[in-house]
């Protein structure tokens, strides 16, 4: 049994953008030469979160539609009223869906569905470098 | 320290059918052996979920609810254009409520509270076979 | 690599009581001597939460009106009629946020952003002793 802790950055867009890091995670825990345990993928920030789906164009329109219908950005946040930055749909939004996945794997990969893609999501009103933190525990 | 992956197989009736596994989590501890650490629980696949509630038939109805409300089965979604198996609405659901849970657990009981089940969300419009791993890293 | 768990008790007042305890969980940490792997927070019982969010005034009262506008006190809940206690909403609210989250750690420190509080979400509406395990994992 051991424990590693890697990171990965990821240059976002702004608000909307939601990002496919399945390959990346993969890669990653490839490098560690586990092969049974968990990953917990972990994004540091208040503005981003973390969410599993299906990665196609479609699904991708949906779910930017449902945090839109569900923390729209042009209501009235108190928050923005504290910061003058005017995100914060951006804070609730993300604080909504979560911001760690734990991820079992066995036999060195990723026990993820074939149409279940982890998924990077950029709530914030501007361009980001998120890093995102891959905690393995396993042997 | 050890870490072991075990599974569990659960045939669903489709959107709205939520499915309490509680019992299935703490017999499977029981098996490991293991006396203190973290399950967990993570279901394979797109269009499922996990969640903890009090499962009685009032609240079953209540989250169903919700999930109506926050993600309308009769809403158009851009997933059904791609696909055209019109569950759009089953995608988002399973994206917004989580797919993982992990439970600590003590003396080889699991420390869930007395009406704090686990529970298979069923978001899919037909009948599936759900595929749930079941990751137990402890000592 | 050892496992380690701890229990933190935090008193409530009532539906929308947001508690930061990120104080305490690093506390706990630096008293377990790990210096890398995972903490998961687990909140014991059905009508409380957890949630991660940079903890100001502001994005409170945003975080508390969400809730409030994805399940509302004053809609009926078939949960109520099951137990008459009136918090149907209580437990929606805590199914939908999520009761547990894994933070990474390192040289002894979680992994947090500046401004990326945990926060115990008290919904039930009355005050409460909540009980919420600590499950330290790593070396």
């Amino acid at each position: 049994m051991k424990v590693t802790t890697e990171r990965l950055s990821v240059n976002t867009h702004g608000a909307g953008d939601l990002r496919d890091i399945t390959g990346s995670l993969q890669e990653a825990l490839a490098k560690t030469g586990l092969q049974e345990g968990q990953l917990t993928v972990f994004v540091v920030g208040s503005t981003a979160a973390l969410a599993m789906f299906e990665f196609e164009d479609g699904l991708i329109r949906d779910m930017q539609d449902l945090y839109e219908r569900l923390a729209p950005r042009t209501k009235h946040y108190a928050h923005d009223d504290t910061w003058d930055d005017a995100n914060g749909f951006s804070h609730v939004r993300a604080a909504l869906q979560g911001q760690n996945v734990t991820i079992p794997f066995q036999a060195g990969k990723l026990l993820l569905g074939t149409w279940q893609q982890v998924v990077l999501a950029e709530f914030d009103n501007r361009q980001r470098q998120r890093e995102i933190v891959l905690s393995f525990i396993g042997a």
